[in-house]
């Protein structure tokens, strides 16, 4: 705590007195009380994103989706941590926070959650194959953008988990959610790894980073961003 | 570690040199590279009695669902954990180990898996809302205890994770299952809890535990099996 405190002190200052709004981690849609649907996000990167914020002075909203890693910096006062299950919950979080300076929509959150959650477990006699019927789940970035479009804050910062074709579901994503950055991982699977390297997605184009562990990038990232705003 | 050991030393040795196979934890049943089913298990449970029957003398085989805990008591060596992901994962692992004389099928299995996993992940896009076809998963337990009928063990003893009617439902599938002992949670949710009331359901009849942690119970559980073998 303390060689954390002395490394955090020495960062620059770029974002002293803003606001981060941040969600990490995965989301659970209960399907019954013992099942749900979830992703593989492990939350590491929001995590990270929320330690480099803090470091570099803002004050952080961190909005955690179910996930076992302890809260950056907690010593430090300048960040809050509030935990959630679903989308929907996730959503109405982020809502409370549209003051910020910054969000980082890191979290997965699932698209869609289940439409007749059952009070009772689904029994395997009940059907040989039950069948799930889906409803679509708020857009939590798209919504922030609409009220960063009417605000001109917070700044949106978009992740996007794709497999396949980056750089064009990347540039799609951008515009379809209007925001004015987007970040995608690049090369093969990297939920719960520590190292990564990112695509980071304008308008004005594309730029790749070096492949560095997710605290290092997500400096580079929170600098980044400092010279946005 | 020490304190840990000589706790262990002191526990009676009830199962010396016998075989024990544990399942532990949810599973988690891949929808597409990042999204998929699991459930709430924890994996607390089968954890203490791995714990239990360490401290008892036997040789352990964990196989273990996706879950944060640390294997118990490693330095004794009497344990070996092999983690898995899926159901149909947990079913082959744990039918190389037929020759164990006690089986606890602690893990919350998924019933069933996705019929069509897909090779990239599901874009919103892609449909307003999906539709998902599941197949049966294996039935480990049930497997396993056509082995026991056959070769006169291990001895099983099933867990059921029901939410309503906890005796019908348990009796129900003690013979259902065809296995001599079911273990059954009393009272509220409790996932991811350390304390813990368990209905013991035999043939024979049903008897309630007192509400104990979690390694005390099974620690009366492995007494009580001990003398079923």
């Amino acid at each position: 705590e303390i060689l954390e405190g002395v490394i955090a002190f020495f960062q620059k200052k770029v974002l002293a007195g803003k606001k981060v709004l941040i969600t990490a981690g995965p989301t659970y849609e209960a399907i019954d009380p013992v099942r749900g649907i979830t992703n593989k996000s492990s939350g590491k990167m929001g995590f990270a994103i929320a330690r480099a914020a803090i470091e570099a002075g803002a004050n952080v909203q961190l909005i955690a989706g179910p996930c076992h890693i302890n809260t950056p910096l907690e010593f430090t006062g300048q960040v809050q941590r509030i935990n959630v299950t679903s989308a929907q919950e996730m959503h109405a979080a982020v809502m409370k926070h549209l003051d910020a300076d910054v969000f980082f929509a890191v979290a997965a959150v699932a698209d869609w959650s289940v439409k007749n959650i059952k009070d009772e477990k689904i029994k395997k006699a009940d059907s040989s194959s039950p069948s799930l019927e889906f409803v679509i789940n708020p857009d939590i970035l798209a919504d922030v953008a609409k009220a960063a479009a009417k605000n001109s804050k917070p700044y949106c910062v978009g992740f996007a988990a794709e497999t396949n074709d980056l750089e064009k579901h990347g540039q799609e994503k951008l515009v379809r959610k209007n925001i004015p950055m987007l970040v995608a991982n690049i090369g093969p699977d990297t939920f719960g790894l520590d190292e990564n390297q990112l695509l980071i997605i304008e308008q004005s184009g594309n730029k790749k980073t070096p492949k560095l562990n997710k605290l290092a990038l997500s400096r580079e990232l929170i600098q980044l961003v400092s010279t946005k705003i």
